[in-house]
């Protein structure tokens, strides 16, 4: 039967389940990605496998993310993850060396294979064929472990490409469509696959455009046939020989179907504070704008820069505006400076950084109180730029360079009056460099981990108890997110390596005495209404509270992926059988349940709990994989027994 | 009469008092500078002097330091320095533009002139035979209204150069030598001039590098001749227009003599935490580096990078090393591009930022738990990189590039077995572009000043009261330093342009409801022993109290540069005449003064105050000029009411 790619890939990488949309499946990952956000935590969990090197086919460690290094925490993480690196077989990108998905792309990325990236824009390897999914931490360190990444069955969404863009149109004002019309909700569940004759009109790096954005539809993947102009990427990356054709077969269906016509499209422009809030960049022409940062996770390419570049020749930014430029990779700006584009881009009046994520994530470059930011990265979220309120657009390189010009948001069809479009192409031979990367060693026994006073190893949790006798430490209404039990921010975050500290921040802004309580009764529940723990993915949302005692949390309902982290640290995620029973339990009561190994064990559903002098019936709902990872006190204990075996 | 340099161009700008080391002199300032961490009050205080426009020759506002961006809060003083720039005839620098010392070298300086700068390090300009002298925010804000610059006339140090400069030796060893003689005390109240037959063989860069460490000696200033080395530098720039020869009479004297013997110098480095803790690099060879720091206040300019490029030729940074480069200025980076060493540097595996101070003041790039740094910065008191316990070494770049190559500290000779000393030279024409320079306008009146939330006026005092009823509202031991008074840190830095916010910190780690305690006073007084106020010159020790209503000071004595503040923002500076009444006052007492303006303006130098039922005698004394800003309440109203007449 005729497949289409994404159908193909997935094929060849299936574990177990059936290829059926919605059904638990589990695939094999050829490549995984950390940055060092995320990456700390989820190497901390690598380690605490006890395994003495990964065991996948590529494992890279990115540093791009806490760059600004304003105390020792960053640089004692960058050290950690180095150190980590060497021991354990990991591929290093050093801290300027550039953002992930840029230098995956560049140097590892190979048409066919699976990448799994503790970072959501890790699709951008799409613009070579990759099928790149993003994750929490610990999927990733399981990946590393050599173990298959588990995930619901996605359905494809075949996008048909015709025509070819008009000058001053660019990969950007794909995605921009896609998000006009799909908004942020209408990838969910979906790989996006890209076919059709205008494909073969876009550059790899357009296409990484696409992919990396694909994630802002909410999409599981992104994915683009193999043709000649990804041999072209490759071959000019010196690595032509990793090429292979591939693309859906003739005659390929797919369960949803749309068409862009490449030629019909006009510069667009996501307005704040959503990326599809999307609008013609005619209609908002006009707006006064303060600042222009160009490059970061996504428009980071040397095509992207160096279209700035050409367009900015013998022009001026205007006086007000400032203007960054935020290479993707140092490949990126070494190209670019050997080409002349750094003198051209400093004359013109902008400031270039080193290489790495920076604004994009708020490190830095926050605007200033009421003003207008345009930005050619991927996410303008309220707030993320680092300012309260802020206006943050955003636009290709081109519609970034106009207004870099004219001061104010323009159309960038309007530089025509005054050069031709640049056309930019890619090298067909980068000035290729790897200084920035430390390769595995074979021998690493005289590694040393280097830990700072900030990263601390990964708690030991105990397996599941016999009988449990617990606290009711907290008592929550409807929809708790993620965000209430575990907050982000400037505080938090660098904690992100220290359980123990960051777990003295658990439901901060709902209740700052829970973390006294919660060790205080040894033991601890968590008794909640129905959507527990939705919104983000984070594994610290599970992990912190377990730290301080939570055993079980017992709620009307669970959202999807705080259920599965419960589970991966251990925590009984139990629901009520009576909703009505959700009444019975108070703050400070004390619960007890019995024979709850033997219940796991066994494939029980339902999970007995003494509460007072009344029995309550609770429901427990998991796969059996899922029952031994309980049993064993979570999942990393369940993966060192199985190791051990 | 035979004068040196120093005394000619102090005479050339005398405007009062007479050229006797230690007696107060005033004189006329050419160049005012300000930077974005000092300027933001400076500027506020300059607008609350109500001037149309700055009466100084030339005035420059650098936003150099606060280049982060982690909140609203540096771009909107960014946005307000650059409408009060334009709106008073001030020439901007805007962000990415480079650090202020560099660029004023480059564009502005003037042999012969006085430029006063809220920098401690505006001496650099010293390379093209400036006399600049580092300030508070106050004193220059009042030279930018063309007023005088008062000070106690320096001594003059004369260092004559004999010989010439070894191969891999430059100008840092120079200046790291006069502080291995002289100690970080060894030039206070002195100017160092430099003359002799080994001058010639230094660049104006060499210069502007010894000129400015002249401020890790504790020197007023330092000077230089200007000779055929100052026209090639000034002509590189185009503006040998600008030239004249000058030098000290023959058969001058100088006050204090000492004498350097430039080719018997060798590579040298001060070791943790000071900068006078110097070593040759032959006595710690071997320590391991992590991290490397090329740039920013010193030794920023092209022949310090290019040496640093022409070293990393054809080599590799060690892997785990993590080197950075942050260019003096947006020339130097487009002049090293120009010639290829920007692709050089990134090859080698050094991170390019953009041109600032960055981890010259701890913004970013701080290292590591107990992380080895080498850094040409001039300085590596305990902490200042961000890191507290941090290893800092200060050295020449041939240094800092022999690091980044060998892993360990390395004595720059060694490269002389792989490669021949690269003796680069600045060009003898400069690529040139004044991009970043925001030049000012004839007409002002339309241009509105933007302030953010963070940015509140300059507040307004009342003139000196006949009587005053006040409560001592706290009572201190002997040597309270400003660090007591008003805390510096993260915390409080980014409020200096907000002093009801940064008044909330006033006495916080000695008594935290001070400012609550003085508000509700109304009027208060603090009492205090000997040495009141020593330590850092920083004026909002004495603004912020006098915010919340701090009218008079009462000690056994007063640090020199605190008592002048006091005066500055119209707090009484009184000295017990009996020190034991010392012993009168407690917490909580009401004092009451009568008849103070007839005393003050009379030139009494006896001040009675009443306590409970004593009465005790104080002392004032201080000058003319300064019961007259007493009288008015400060020194910004006697300047506005002398405007007015």
């Amino acid at each position: 039967m005729a497949q289409n790619l994404a159908t193909k890939i997935l094929e060849h990488h299936l574990v177990e389940g059936e290829l059926v949309p919605g059904r638990e499946i589990a695939i094999r990952i050829d490549h995984t990605l950390l940055q060092d956000a995320t990456g700390t935590m989820a190497m901390l969990e690598f380690i605490a496998m006890g395994l003495p090197r990964v065991k996948v086919g590529l494992a890279a460690q990115y540093i791009d993310h806490n760059l600004l290094q304003t105390d020792y925490k960053n640089a004692d993480d960058h050290a950690f993850l180095t150190s980590a690196a060497m021991k354990y077989g990991v591929h290093l990108s050093k801290p300027g060396n550039g953002v992930s998905h840029q230098v995956h792309l560049e140097r590892f990325g190979v048409p066919g294979i699976t990448l799994l990236g503790a970072d959501s824009h890790s699709p951008t390897a799409a613009g070579i064929s990759v099928l790149a999914i993003g994750a929490g931490g610990l999927d990733v360190a399981l990946a590393m472990a050599g173990h298959p990444f588990y995930l619901p069955c996605p359905k494809v969404m075949g996008v048909k490409l015709v025509g070819r863009l008009p000058d001053w149109v660019s990969g950007k004002d794909v995605i921009l469509e896609m998000l006009r019309r799909h908004t942020v909700k209408g990838g969910v569940g979906k790989v996006i696959e890209y076919y059709g004759p205008g494909v073969a009109t876009l550059s790899a790096t357009d296409r990484a455009t696409i992919g990396n954005m694909g994630a802002e539809l909410g999409a599981t993947s992104s994915i683009f046939p193999s043709d000649e102009r990804t041999r072209e990427f490759l071959v000019s990356q010196g690595r032509g020989d990793c090429w292979q054709p591939l693309a859906a077969d003739e005659g390929a269906t797919y369960d949803e179907y749309d068409e862009i016509d490449l030629s019909a499209l006009e510069p667009l422009i996501a307005c704040p504070s959503s990326p599809d809030n999307v609008v013609t960049v005619r209609e908002v022409e006009g707006v006064k704008v303060d600042q222009v940062l160009v490059g970061s996770s996504v428009n980071s390419s040397f095509r992207d820069l160096m279209t700035v570049c050409r367009i900015l020749e013998g022009q001026r930014i205007a006086p007000q505006v400032s203007f960054h430029i935020n290479p993707g990779s140092r490949q990126v700006l070494e190209n670019v400076a050997d080409q002349g584009g750094v003198v051209t881009l400093l004359m013109a009046g902008a400031s270039i950084h080193q290489s790495g994520c920076l604004g994009c994530i708020g490190m830095g470059q926050a605007p200033g109180t009421d003003q207008v930011s345009l930005r050619t990265f991927p996410r303008n979220f309220p707030g993320r730029s680092g300012t309260k309120g802020d206006k943050v657009y955003l636009c290709s390189p081109e519609t970034a360079a106009a207004a870099g010009i004219y001061g104010v948001i323009t159309d960038p069809r309007k530089l025509g009056t005054i050069k031709a479009y640049p056309a930019v192409q890619n090298p067909s031979t980068y000035l290729l460099d790897d200084s920035g990367i430390i390769f595995p060693l074979e021998e690493t026994a005289s590694v040393e981990i280097k830990t700072g006073p900030n990263i601390v190893p990964f708690p030991e949790f105990e397996a599941l108890p016999d009988t449990l006798q617990a606290e009711v430490v907290i008592k929550l209404e409807d929809n708790v997110s993620t965000d209430h039990i575990m907050p982000a921010g400037n505080k938090v975050l660098p904690l992100r390596s220290n359980i123990p500290a960051i777990a003295e921040h658990v439901f901060e802004q709902v209740d700052p005495e829970f973390p006294a309580r919660a060790k205080a009764a040894g033991n601890g529940v968590v008794v909640g209404g129905e959507n527990y723990g939705q919104g983000s993915s984070r594994e610290h949302a599970a992990l912190a509270p377990r730290y301080l005692g939570i055993r079980a949390k017992l709620a009307k309902s669970f959202a999807r992926i705080h259920k599965a982290n419960l589970v991966n640290f251990g925590i009984l995620p139990l629901t009520f059988k009576n909703p009505a029973d959700y009444d019975l339990f108070n703050q400070g009561d004390r619960v007890s349940f019995s024979d709850l190994r033997r219940l796991v064990e066994s494939g029980a559903e339902e999970v007995p709990v003494q509460v007072g002098d009344k029995q309550v019936m609770m429901q427990l709902n998991i796969s059996e994989r899922q029952r031994r990872e309980l049993l064993a006190g979570g999942t990393l204990n369940y993966v060192r027994q199985s190791n051990h075996k």
